[in-house]
């Protein structure tokens, strides 16, 4: 079996509400050689996009990140939540609702580091409602820049996250696929499913 | 010259107040090559040093951290500014100020990511008045964890941070150690100081 599936049959624990924590291995503690493995599989499934930029979204999003940007030898921006002091005014920003966190962020990326001929991969840890996503993808078209596709570590497929980004034309591929967290237990969508979504 | 200092020279900004803006490279956009480089750096100095574990603290330190823990073939685990949704109660804190954003952030990592057999490298972008690195510091040994020392990318050193690792008995290797950062103008500290210190 693939070893992120693995890891989150292993090492993931589904807690009430439909939460999937994945605190072993992505969000908290980081298994270097499984985020080598994602870095590798987002690289090969865009290698033919002629991406020139990878962006994510602090925190969790950088390690996988960080490991595609590499394979692809392209830099990473990741945008930030929360404006720093070091950043000027010269910034793109979306406001992104959290729903698990019930707040409301302005994410950011200096304008320095986006351009209107970057072919941007956006990859993040999650996909479940798409805010975030979308939230980034908002981000890369004010630059002029083109969204050549999303490359997500685990899709919560009963969420409405994929849907919202397909109907907005964007090209998503996500490495783990969840069905259902349905009775404490993680149920992967099908292969076949997958080939033909 | 080595790649970091080349990159912050060539890349960097002094801003106003003492502040060294390296968003082109660490902080923001991100240099996969460099991270590389200093992750090697990091595992060289502490190849001897049996680690087990690194840590480091959200954003800024994941991403030199998580080649570090590569190239030492071990987890690498990030304390969270705010606790999250995920966590459990069962986890160490400490209490960190940041001056530059004038805020007390109680720093959180699980307690099933530290264990007492622990030798742990605790890495961090910066090192400036030493608040974020002793905080750290205080978590692993409330683990009962050995503390093998720290992995600094960049150390001002014209601020106390690494005085007061050094009185607290910790091993401090700074890859670009700043001895000043006034009339806009990087220099760092000379090799011949460096080996002497």
């Amino acid at each position: 079996m693939d070893p992120l599936k693995t890891a989150i049959l292993e090492k993931g624990a589904v807690l009430s509400g439909g939460v999937l924590k994945v605190d072993h291995f992505l969000n908290h503690q980081i298994d270097t050689d499984l985020m080598i493995h994602i870095g590798k599989e987002f690289a090969a499934r865009y290698k033919e996009c002629n991406i020139t930029r990878v962006i994510t979204i602090e925190s969790s999003g950088i390690a996988p990140s960080l490991m595609a940007a590499n394979e692809l030898d392209v830099p990473l921006v990741f945008a930030r939540k929360k404006k720093s002091l070091t950043m000027t005014n010269d910034v793109y920003t979306s406001s992104v609702y959290s729903f698990t966190k019930q707040e409301t962020n302005t994410i950011t990326i200096s304008k320095s580091f986006l351009n209107a001929e970057d072919h941007v991969l956006i990859i993040d840890d999650f996909l479940a409602n798409g805010k975030a996503a979308l939230g980034l993808a908002h981000i890369v078209e004010q630059a002029g820049a083109k969204v050549a596709g999303f490359g997500i570590v685990i899709e919560k497929s009963f969420q409405e996250g994929r849907a919202k980004l397909e109907e907005a034309g964007y090209r998503v591929e996500s490495l783990a696929r969840i069905q259902s967290l349905q009775h404490e237990k993680v149920t992967f969508l099908e292969e076949t499913v997958l080939q033909n979504s």
